[in-house]
């Protein structure tokens, strides 16, 4: 397997082996894809971080001893401060500890090791690792590797992978903070009407939440530019729960929760077509630019969300005004990582296995 | 906020809200000048540091768990590795763990994200922050926008802020461990003759040590240049107990406390009078280096302190001396600077709310 | 002692000082080189990473607090994923913490400072240090640094330096776990045969290999090209234990052990006859290929070991044949650094000092 992969191209496999359903049972599973939960899993994770925050905002606990001596590596391919930052304080804040590596190659790979050989190795000094690539399905392959050094007993271990954001594909994790502002703000996630807006194309936040809510039964509609459609794949899978229409006003008038994401051109390459497609895209964020005034037209008991970090099109005007959850978001993220990591290592706050 | 800031410049706003006085209760103040404290305040940190030294100078103990899942979250803006390192081990030895950002920009920044922002988003992970940054008040400025945000119930607690070093400000943390420093020696503060000298314009351990000496009675000297003088702020706000003086032989015979700080020129800029007063400033360092010679002349009573790292200023020849207590003031910053975490966080060693 | 080093430039001192022989007592003493270490030593680190290892395996343990409160300072001054990584895992599941430094130079020593100021002042913050450097004997002066600051009372405590690999001379802590990968296999070390291929002239893991294999009694046979030789010290200190030869195929067909070292011409430097060494080394390193082909002339109870990352001269052919032992060893050094690091403090799982 050295072979097939250097640096970070990851070869077309089938990753279906890795990608189990959890169906109620995250131990030692990997959190590769949302498509691997269903409704009472996503409801699961966010029993276990409501339980978690009750416990981590008690100033005498600040934290549970629920997995001593647990090394998480995170392994962080892209920059990272928010996500990289939560995970470390979540391992933190269940009693074991992180090793976050940042940064395009390892010193391995740069003395010219493979990109399997790099995970293995990774996993010889982890027992749960996170992290996030610049290419689709980076954390699947490393998965799958270690996957395999472990069903051929050179590990002593499997080492469940945790995606935290793979090219333009998911962003697991995010989406499930995501659902657990929701429901900490209307106490249920069913039959709500979630509008999101920006780039369907690329924004792997997007993707996770969709696949997140159309499971637990929400009506998604996605505010789509010809530049950024939402790709086949999700038209196809979410069915009749994806509405897609251009009229970001008309459709966040009666939503229950408005989601915004950055436009993320720090990605955009440098060949000519990629940045043709920024200019357009930079343009149709003008138009969808969220102020003060814009969110006037939702029901004062809707939310708006923006998983920061935030630049022009969330407007600091709006930082007033009661519809915003999107720094409660980032607050969120801690209880839901922690829930997280203890349940893909087979343990829960309340002291059974999950 | 969100708006007021970009990258380091850190808008001139009234600071007093977060620089409330410590008057005996540090619990979930800031600290970012040492203003805030009174005289009993100094001796308050000295006798927790006292306490806390005992239990990790026992190697049965090393370390004391007052702050189990307490997150550290330590912002070096400007490079560091002496008071990044302090704050590291101290947070560990009181059971509690660091998540430590160096570097001018936080990847946040570079998506474009707003100084205002990036403060809130660590604020969201951190039960205590600590900052050096490149600019006067940037931790006062972290510390406004993170007190707003709690006040409004966007976080849900108050983060306090540890200024690790501001610009050409102050490094109150530093001063405290200096203090530490000389009560070990003469168990004792007040009525001690303490001799300072090096740039009084821009280093600002001299600022804050200034303060610090002056509140609990010492008499204070300047050993000053023109190319580097005390800021008025200082002359004026230090009154009688404060002695200027050109002449560092005839003012350190009969000091107590000999004090030399480092020619800070790595921070001098491009611009041309910048560079013509880094000359002249090396040029009076030249007249000022401490060597075994100069130090006979002191009493063998008397200490010399040097926060570390030293260039020529402070020659290697003096390292016999027993006057030297240059390598056990970097030693003390660990119990002082656990001292400042806990007591910030409302918590002391002899288990009672400080 | 400030003035002797500036940056990476080792001064050519004595340092048989801080390289006490182990005698069965590691408590407070450096590990710099194989040679501080007797036959019953070897036996002891590997014992002890037995009793380790069994408790991290137990998915209830995962670690034991052997160590609380203890801050290990990892200094790496030569890029390392693998070796910082297992450091850090280390530390952590003895419930101790790591402060890992990365970096050809601290931003105290960009500030001016000397090498051996550097060096004090992490010993400041630390109960155990850890350091790789590019320059022979960069452990050992670190460690004589420290050992005169603590004997003059400048530093309340003498802190242990563990070498993790200094320039072309040693690396003990990859040797010991190499042993144990051996003497988990043949639950002994005596009077086996290992083969040792590669750049004997500059590879460091070789040379504390051949050192600890002789100690312990094997034989051991070097394959050896004229571009890098096995130095004279080793031949001379070996004396009849080793045998050098040209031949691979020959030396490893009656091989308990074949242990073949990446080529490291990461390190080859930019003068000509530097490049001219490193081409050679390549042609050598060709015919010295390990692939699954060539292992089968082994017999079916020897292992192959090679201290990763590997490139060429370790094909991917060989993953799946049953003598391959080379993720096992990555594994290995988990219990095998968290002995060390124990034993070095005084301490043992066992309970009693070691």
């Amino acid at each position: 397997m050295a072979t097939e992969a250097v640096g970070e191209v990851i070869p077309n496999l089938d990753y279906a082996s890795v990608m189990q359903p959890i169906a109620g049972n995250a131990g030692g599973k990997n959190l590769l894809s949302m498509r691997q939960l269903d409704h009472g899993d996503i409801h699961g994770y966010i029993s276990e971080a409501y339980a978690i925050e009750r416990v981590i905002q008690d100033p005498r606990q600040r934290g549970v001893s629920l997995l001593p001596f647990v090394v998480l590596k995170a392994v962080m391919r892209q920059p990272s401060t928010r996500t990289a930052g939560s995970m470390v304080t979540a391992i933190n804040k269940l009693g074991g500890t992180a090793d976050l590596i940042s940064g395009m190659t390892s010193s391995s790979e740069a003395k010219g090791e493979s990109l399997a050989d790099s995970w293995i190795a990774f996993a010889t000094q982890a027992d749960i690792i996170g992290t996030r690539t610049a290419e689709d399905n980076g954390p699947m392959y490393a998965a799958r590797v270690i996957a395999e050094a472990a069903s051929q007993d050179q590990l002593w271990q499997n080492v469940p992978v945790i995606n935290l954001g793979d090219g333009r594909n998911e962003h697991p994790t995010q989406a499930l903070g995501d659902l657990f502002t929701v429901h900490k703000e209307f106490d249920k996630l069913e039959d709500l009407k979630i509008v999101i807006v920006g780039d369907h194309e690329r924004y792997r936040a997007h993707h996770s939440l969709m696949i997140g809510a159309a499971t637990v039964g929400m009506s998604v509609v996605a505010v789509e530019s010809k530049t950024a459609p939402v790709p086949h794949e999700y038209v196809d899978s979410l069915g009749d729960q994806l509405t897609i229409t251009p009229d970001l006003d008309a459709a966040m008038s009666d939503a229950d929760i408005l989601y915004i994401g950055r436009n993320p051109d720090e990605y955009t390459g440098e060949e000519k077509a990629e940045k043709r497609r920024s200019k357009k895209l930079a343009k149709d964020y003008e138009s969808w630019v969220v102020d003060l005034d814009r969110i006037q037209q939702m029901s004062p008991d809707a939310i708006v969300l923006h998983p920061r970090p935030r630049r022009n099109e969330l407007h600091p005007s709006v930082d007033s005004d009661p519809r915003m959850r999107d720094v409660q978001q980032m607050e969120n993220m801690i209880p839901m990582r922690m829930a997280i990591i203890a349940k893909h290592l087979g343990k829960s706050i309340s002291g059974s296995l999950n």
